[in-house]
């Protein structure tokens, strides 16, 4: 049995990279290993041990001094942590590229969560489905979609202009989660927890390290 | 005359923050600010006062005791750092929604990048343009025009299927950076800058989140 402490506000960084160790992990079960030493996930992933470590023990104690870390039961104790096991139900405002882009990714449609509508406001658009058959739905009947399919998430994937509104919308309708993928400063609203993509920022990450000569950058 | 002295790899982390530094600062001059202490910044964008001035010492010294930050020279300093003064060839293989959206997206085609060109094997899309103007191109002459056009910095955003082959194609072609959206693990050529960008991550963030009630996250 894994048990966990969830200390509060724990830093975002710490966080992140609970998802990588997820991702990398995964991979390693799925090459049928059981257990992996510190050394060798970060010869393999670039993660560094000491940093694992430092974030795990935000949540307790795992890994055996000599034998190493467990990866399915690692697995198990992020996905608890990152409350994965149970599937959320997400939403994106906006069917341009981005938007429908978003809707048909895998990851916005597997374990933890599910894009159940894409709404717009362009009656081309209307009524129609992505590629993958998410359906895009009248932006006018988004409030009263929201309330009764009881979503989680609201992802904001419109021109920037008409963001803060969309964002509103989203609030009022009593949506506690969004991830703004528009380039503006949101005026965040208390009480609602709001994540700005920006797409950029791995740019200009590539941009440093270009001027450097480093070509694999510090976990 | 700003100093900063580079050292070796860096955390990516450290990196990344600068972005958002230089973001918070520009939103910071556009509404006339000249200077801002540390305590404010931390207010105003949830930065960490220990965390900015920690980043920053591995570059030097930089604001005055009781004075604050210089809003103007942190800029052009942070700037400087993440070589943003030099425009960079950028080009997008995969003229689907993402590559679409990618190429039309203002932080694609500003302040230190210029997506030139999208590249794609649907004849359908071929000698097109996306909204915005930029021309999508057959990939089989991507190799050459990598090496005629100087491209810089190469971004992944076809099917994961052939996102390897693409990443083999551009590495061949000679470029040192590259930028994978597919979400797959890339066998990844010695000497060359590969970021992923896993669209999941921040949705795993915010499933964090909700689960502890805190909706303003520790940077």
């Amino acid at each position: 049995m894994v048990f966990f402490k969830v200390k509060k506000n724990i830093p975002e960084a710490t966080i992140v990279r609970l998802s990588f160790y997820l991702r990398s992990l995964n991979i390693l079960k799925n090459e049928g290993l059981k257990t992996i030493s510190s050394k060798k996930l970060e010869e393999r992933f670039e993660v560094s041990s000491v940093q694992l470590r430092k974030d795990l023990a935000y949540f307790g104690e795992f890994g055996t001094r000599g034998k190493g870390y467990n990866i399915n039961n690692l697995i198990k104790t992020i996905i608890k942590i990152l409350d994965l096991q149970k599937e959320k139900k997400v939403i994106i405002v906006g069917a341009g590229h981005l938007g429908q882009a978003l809707a048909d990714f895998q990851g916005f449609n597997s374990f933890g969560f599910k894009t159940i509508a894409l709404f717009d406001k362009d009656k081309e658009k209307i009524n129609k489905r992505t590629k993958k058959g998410t359906p895009i739905l009248n932006v006018d009947n988004m409030e009263e979609f929201i309330k009764k399919e009881k979503v989680n998430i609201g992802v904001i994937a419109v021109h920037p202009s008409s963001a803060q509104e969309i964002y509103e919308k989203l609030v009022g309708a009593g949506i506690m989660a969004i991830l703004n993928f528009a380039p503006i400063q949101i005026k965040e609203k208390e009480n609602v927890l709001t994540l700005n993509v920006d797409l950029k920022i791995r740019l200009e990450t590539l941009s440093y390290y270009l001027k450097t000569g480093i070509y694999k950058p510090k976990k």
